[in-house]
């Protein structure tokens, strides 16, 4: 059974993962755990965990538990005291403050929402995530590099204070037989990971084979008229390696929805692999998903409208690692 | 397989359940849902759901799930916007919301928590408790009632609206061989279910002997300077029927303790039970706890000091039941 590790935590791997769970994989997601908004950058301030939201997630991506446990995980208070606050958060939130390491967090939840495979957190230790812009600017913490969007280009991305990895995780990457990254918000989601001491090394080590799948649309104020090339650059300079196989939407985007992203200062990532100086594994496919989503109404997190197909990414995921 | 029921819901009930949990019997607990303070209170108001707080407490109280689902049921937020919450009361209020029907709530949490014996909502009817004292002073909730212990004594109690009861708490009552009542705040724990439609009318139809555990205690607001036979007398009111069995502390209490509750206009509930008319069976034990305990920091509920223990009032219920 072919051993995969998707590294991410936000809606893009939440897709990712939905689409691989029916297939006979061996399964690991490392998640980011530098979220810093909404409900679980509440939770960080004033109870001083570990931000759940990610972790939650992935957990709901791959749970094999019945409906209604994964209908909790996902409820969202609306009224009250706590409004915006994601029932699965606080549950996590709780579990924290009971067990007397987050390795019980993770095999107790992970035991309880029946998850199909393994979700690993990056990291234990508490950081934030910090960006400098090419001007020098700074922007810390993950909610303010997303909503602040600054103009500029970001120069290079750091934790605050340093953060070690959860050895489970450098255990994943060395018997991976592939590393998946895409798609999530480049600077946010993605890179946070390779930030973590002994990540980008165990990657260095690893004989796996590294697959982008490449974002639809630009994020404003982390990858404003980048390029696929230009993603790719990016992602690759933290990995300290090539990316093997790029895997890319082909499908044509409606007008439509390419002017609502206009209004936020994002466009279509435009593919320009052909340009580039290495040589790629390039696929395309119709990966976009007819449903389009609609922004929460209680989260403050501004939520992608587009988004990838979760069974057509899986479907041709499989393919490229059975 | 003796069957026995226990009305209540407060901190008394817990004692009971606890004591009585691990002695061969069929257990029922009926569940008052008329609580309105605290993080119930504002669950209760915010989100519009039923009253968590007595029936989670019940849950835990028959759990025989690891100590990890009990902790984590009990578990006490303290800062921030959760602050004062239950996490117990958070799952079930998040329960609530995603199910369509009470009864799945009672289940799915029943199942979690792997409770012995039933957990049973008296009614599954919103509704407030409401007193009238004796110069027709109203005063409507159960927090309320709690909270303003005012002066006078209550000449009333009845809820608004009216309540129907759940079906199941009837069936118990019918097939039960005892009711067990106590201890627990006369008018805001015990009497409530006894004011929902079709409860003390299956009492009156039942077969069932009624035992009483007398509280250790008098309740400001409620039962100031109520004697023992006050308290069997106002039961019995709202019972419609006789006790048959009631069930004394003998031991004495410390003048330090007695002391402390007077400052709250509480005193020791005198045993004038062989001044009543009616006839008694009367078993007097030392059934007080060696452990005193403190006021919750986060609670705002006043909680009592002196407490039943509950593995001695196990023992005296199970030689008069079996």
């Amino acid at each position: 059974m072919k051993k995969v590790v998707i590294f991410g935590g936000g809606t893009g791997t939440f897709v990712v993962l939905s689409g691989l769970k029916k297939y006979r994989l061996d399964i690991s997601v490392i998640v980011s755990m530098m979220d810093s908004g909404g409900s679980t950058g509440r939770l960080r301030d004033q109870l001083g965990v570990l931000p759940p939201g990610d972790f939650r997630q992935c957990l709901v991506a791959l749970s094999e538990a019945s409906e209604l446990w994964r209908t909790l995980f996902l409820y969202r208070f609306e009224t009250g005291d706590l409004k915006g606050h994601n029932f699965g958060n606080i549950f996590i939130t709780a579990l924290e403050k009971i067990t007397k390491n987050y390795q019980e967090v993770v095999s107790t939840a992970s035991f309880i929402l029946k998850t199909k495979g393994k979700v690993i957190p990056v990291t234990f230790d508490k950081v934030h995530l910090c960006v400098q812009y090419d001007d020098g600017g700074v922007i810390e913490t993950e909610d303010r590099i997303e909503h602040e969007a600054r103009a500029g280009k970001i120069k290079k991305a750091y934790l605050v204070p340093q953060a070690r990895a959860n050895e489970k995780a450098v255990k994943a990457i060395s018997d991976a037989d592939y590393l998946i990254f895409g798609p999530g918000d480049l600077y946010t989601s993605l890179i946070p990971n390779l930030l973590v001491g002994g990540i980008s090394e165990a990657i260095t080590r690893s004989h796996a084979k590294i697959i982008m799948i490449a974002n639809l649309m630009t994020k404003k104020g982390q990858t404003t008229h980048y390029t696929m090339s230009e993603h790719v650059r990016d992602l690759e300079k933290y990995l300290g390696k090539k990316i093997d196989i790029i895997v890319a939407n082909s499908k044509k985007i409606e007008q439509a929805h390419l002017d609502y992203y206009a209004k936020f200062g994002e466009a279509e990532v435009v593919d320009d692999l052909h340009t580039a100086q290495k040589k790629y594994v390039i696929i395309k496919r119709e990966l976009l998903s007819e449903v389009v989503h609609k922004k929460s109404s209680v989260d403050t997190a501004v939520r992608s409208l587009l988004r990838h197909d979760s069974e057509k990414v899986g479907t041709v995921l499989f393919e490229v690692v059975q």
